[in-house]
């Protein structure tokens, strides 16, 4: 039976794998690949550098060409659902093309799986598909939200409280509701600006070389922030960042 | 100037380790540690086995009495606060004795720092007491919820969805607004029964050997869950289980 295993690698300092991780890519037959045809260098190098140093030498890496995805579409989820099947299709040809019966094939993903990642969705739908038969195993990792927190040293929760974690298209529609602590991923528009009491504990490429952080109450340090961001953006030709928001309480 | 690592080593299995929490380990001239006075003895078994594993082999080992606490008070927020002043003072007394300057004191943790632990707070706490210095910093773990969801091979979020990270006790007075998914952790009343029309990804001991998994619709499997709970805190004279709670959509 093929196997495959869904490898979560950190959110971007290579000392995030773990041992789980390690041993994982130590039994990879085959690294599938996907290139986004971006210019995220650093990241693609990072993996690699990953794999050279845990992998046997026997084993093969595969790289596919993702499918284009529009980044500012009018119907988000839609168009993601359609970016995933498309997806889907690509895997499903990289794994039946490579992957031979009793081999084990590995997909790296940053951060860890289980958070606003695609990877487990399309494995399902390829296996709904039933073009390719397998089993799978998802190896978790350290998440970029963990990473954030470590560097800020800062409780995602307060005592007993809940948190919320989100996307910037969702905090612009309001705050949420019922919580004082907000996470958000995915924030190409820097909703925070619109909470000037909250404190802000924010972070781009955390845990890479090009790290950035930054908190404070928003209304002092959210033009720092949205200036920071924009040029790093420029510089690296991509940003990935995110952030903790916390509204202030008796607590 | 003392040196504190607050490490992260994972939610049970010890191949959770990250490279980073290991080299943190190695650097560890003193292991800070308390003893909860329970009958946890796997996962102190666990810890140690940790410490031997990646220590050197001058460290030395220091436990404390953890203070106890109230498991069921009338007000939750104040008795953890006054838990947290007790064992701070533990703490406090247990670095001003062994932690020489210039040596690297660590206190390992249990999944993540930043999910639903005291450690950092304490640690604000010491310092803010002023009456011993040092620098500290936080090393990520694989949190509970990611191993959780790793072992499920479920996304915690879906499509661009938010979801809500609570306490047992929240969710007993209702479903959180705005959100379909729900993971819950310190859930002493197994308040998912409520909700039989959700599905439901639970786990105890998760990823350790003692692991237990159950999944379903809540209204087939509550009952398996509850019983299989109780059973298992029999036995073991504790539990420690999580889940994610989802609500059925048009997604």
């Amino acid at each position: 039976m093929r196997k495959i295993y869904l490898i979560g690698i950190g959110a971007g300092d290579p000392d995030h794998l773990t041992l789980q991780a390690a041993k994982a890519i130590g039994r990879t037959d085959v690294f599938f690949l996907l290139d986004k045809g971006e210019v995220k260098a650093s990241l693609v190098d990072l993996r690699e550098r990953i794999i050279r140093g845990y992998s046997k030498p026997s084993r093969r890496m595969v790289t596919g060409r993702d499918p284009d995805r529009d980044r500012t579409p009018a119907d988000y989820e839609g168009t993601v659902a359609d970016w995933r099947s498309r997806r889907a299709l690509v895997i499903e040809e990289m794994l039946v093309e490579h992957l031979r019966e009793d081999e084990t094939g590995s997909f790296l993903v940053w951060g860890d799986p289980s958070l606003f990642d695609s990877s487990l969705a399309i494995l399902d739908e390829v296996l709904g598909r039933g073009a390719i038969d397998f089993e799978y195993e998802v190896i978790p990792g350290i998440s970029s939200v963990s990473a954030l927190a470590a560097k800020h040293r800062v409780p995602l929760n307060r005592v007993g409280q809940p948190f919320q974690v989100t996307t910037g298209r969702r905090l612009a529609e309001g705050w949420p509701e019922g919580v004082d602590d907000v996470v958000v991923m995915l924030d190409a528009q820097q909703a925070f600006t619109a909470y000037p009491d909250a404190d802000i504990f924010w972070g781009a490429y955390v845990s890479t070389e090009d790290e950035i952080l930054r908190s404070g109450r928003v209304s002092e340090v959210a033009d720092d922030i949205v200036r920071t961001r924009s040029d790093a953006r420029a510089e690296h030709g991509w940003i990935m960042d995110t952030y903790l928001l916390r509204r202030r309480t008796d607590q």
